[in-house]
């Protein structure tokens, strides 16, 4: 640890100490299993006979199909490939023990919010606007949401000193999305960093929802950096999974990888909890596990260069398009992941009432599916998700510019005319 | 409904109403999503634009594979694949609708309780011995676990006065497994029909866990006998999975079924809130749900056959043995599913304190694995899953004799020494 024991005793506000957890997961029967194979004779050279787990398929004579096979030789490798693959980006090692595979993304967020959810009364600070999964998995876990804006007018950047008086002495982590769902921002190292001083000022740990890492094409200029370098200042857990990055989100294969150079996690019980939740829950697939290695390693780079191109030029595209819609404005490109926010200017808008009243509507009339913002915690706003088919792409925008082009309000269907009398009878 | 509706209300004690569970459903991106797409004019006839959802491997410029394709258009025929299979056995028609796909049995359990737990104060009766999921699944939500005793002397048979006696007027659900884990017993078609009416009688629902469905091999005296042929008596959640009848454990695609032909749950708020459940849920893999109408229609009989032939001789073999080792007690072949309990007689052993250490010490100088009954609920017993390859199966139980005439107590050795004096010196 960091510092004196005591001090940094003082410092931390989170722990993992959750009886009715470890009591789970030790009368499950992975709990027990597990003490009955740890009581092995390592130095015994007669196989195991094992008949305490009903998975026949280990055997020979019960397989199904060649397949299940491999994966099941596999899965036991697809922990160390995630931490091979995150170390490439990180000042010091995570071994495979560091990684916790997770049934997609959704599963790690629960995870990680149990086991933030052991201090009674805890709260956690949640970026405005986010991913609203974090929202439900900590309103069913009884922990508090407290939520810090992103800066629309700023790249959608986080106030760091609003971001801190947030917080109080029940405050246990701070969440941070990057690259952002769903504005499509990218942090660069240094507001990360201020994050992270941050997170350690007020001893807390930092949620880095990186899901869609390496998904980012705004240039040099933001490239991405992981939270996990600054594991040395304040702990992270890192969430991320395949879904994303290499376009299969229905294999449901996500991990928790815990950045932890000092081990304050460890020492806080954090890491047991992580366990025993772990432990608790259903678990990936062992065929989809089994793809791990093979998918993080053998990829070819241009497939990464190809989707990245893909999302800037649609990325590009809506940005440009919005621009040019009355009653939307689109502060900023996105420079990754595969949305952007866009502001609806009500007031331009006839007997449209809000957001999410403009997303029904647009759906009735053009068959244009897009997500209210307060679904994602920002009123009058809407999210578009940019990662689809360019002709499809076209044609949406088309279509949304012909909605808000017909759903003007008459203030402005006036003033047009009075610019462009050339249109008075046919508007 | 069956009999008048009021008649209906005031019989049925669980009720699906939980608010909480329908804000976080509906505050989801899902469920934002879900009315979005509802409020669609179904009879526009040009395509769809989807911008509200990040899934672009819907996409073909996106796609990492050609596998994804069929796996996503399978996706979407696996409820209907899994509706037609179970409606093979019962005397209505399920269709996709009632049926629910999860991260294998263990996601189904959790949404199961979960939806019981909506009656505050509810207690459900599961079998003892059992499977501890239930009890770890009815701990977390604060649901009360009473058990109802499986009877060794009567091939593991439910006594149904006994059954209903444990219930109260918080009793919402009994749990079945059927064919059994751990015993290996098979209910009868009577049976069955007697805990359907114990469950009316006191306005519960049966969960039936028939994960181990047609896995019998009992011969003709004992059927599989789905418990949804009984579902005009009392409503019935059934749950299943791929893992066991086609040996793909790995593979953690489960299912709820709602066998509810008079819509008793459906009326009760329960089916809303399984939905509602479903949709906070991580989801099974799609590649894998596109793999289910091809396992569940092309997988040829003699497979099915096969392996309840491999597994009657394991079983078969084991029973045959017990008998013949020195402390333990098989009282009943099994007739399905993959495991079977044993009895320790305690007193023949010397140094073994319980069944736990039983197994501790099997393992430390045996290296065989077997369960504690504790961890299943019947102490000084052990469970024992017979489906392994047979040469491992047969060095398995040749290493418990060898483990159990090492341990005999003193009593026996003497007695032993006595009727054999030539061992003398020896043991």
């Amino acid at each position: 640890m960091r510092g004196s024991d005591e001090e940094e005793r003082k410092r931390w506000r989170f722990h993992g100490n959750r009886p009715e957890i470890g009591e789970a997961s030790a009368s499950t029967l992975r709990g027990v299993y597990n003490r009955v194979m740890d009581s092995m004779n390592k130095e015994d050279p007669r196989p195991v006979i094992q008949l305490g787990q009903g998975d026949p398929s280990a055997f020979s004579c019960f397989r199904t199909d060649p397949s299940v096979e491999s994966a099941i030789v596999g899965a036991l490798e697809s922990g160390q490939a995630v931490a091979e693959y995150l170390n490439s980006g990180l000042p010091y090692k995570l071994s495979p023990d560091d990684v916790y595979l997770t049934v997609g993304c959704t599963q790690a967020i629960e995870v990680a919010i149990t086991a933030l959810a052991c201090r009674p009364g805890a709260n956690i600070l949640l970026p405005r606007p986010g991913y609203p999964d974090y929202e439900s998995a900590a309103a069913q876990r009884h922990v508090e949401v407290r939520h810090y804006d992103l800066q629309p007018e700023k790249g959608w950047a986080v106030d760091l000193k609003s971001l801190g008086d947030l917080a109080d002495g029940n405050t246990v982590a701070i969440a941070v999305i990057n690259p952002g769902n769903p504005c499509g921002n990218v942090f660069g190292y240094e507001q990360l960093k201020g994050i992270a001083e941050v997170a350690r000022k007020l001893g807390v740990l930092v949620i880095a929802d990186e899901v869609y890492e390496q998904l980012t094409f705004g240039g040099e200029k933001r490239p991405f950096v992981p939270m996990g370098v600054f594991g040395s200042i304040v702990p992270v857990l890192t969430l991320g999974s395949l879904s994303k990055r290499w376009v299969v989100p229905g294999w449901r294969l996500g991990w928790i990888a815990v950045t932890d150079p000092n081990a304050v996690l460890r020492d806080f019980g954090m890491v047991d909890t992580i366990k025993d939740c772990i432990n608790i829950c259903a678990d990936p697939a062992t065929l989809i596990q089994g793809a791990v290695p093979q998918i993080l390693e053998k990829t070819d780079r241009h497939f990464y260069s190809n989707i990245n191109k893909l999302l800037k030029r649609a990325a590009d595209l809506c940005y440009d398009r919005f621009q040019d819609i009355p009653g939307l404005t689109c502060p900023t490109r996105a420079d990754g992941a595969m949305s952007l926010m866009v502001k609806l200017n009500l007031s331009e808008f006839a007997r449209i009432e809000d957001d999410i009243d403009f997303c029904l509507k647009l759906s009735e009339e053009e068959l244009v599916i897009l997500i209210p913002g307060t679904a994602v915690g920002l009123k009058s706003w809407v999210r578009v998700t940019f990662a689809i088919d360019p002709w499809a792409l076209g044609i949406g925008l088309d279509r949304i510019k012909a909605f808000c082009q017909r759903h003007a309000s008459k203030y402005n269907a006036i003033s047009r005319l009075s610019l462009y009398p050339q249109l008075n009878g046919i508007a």
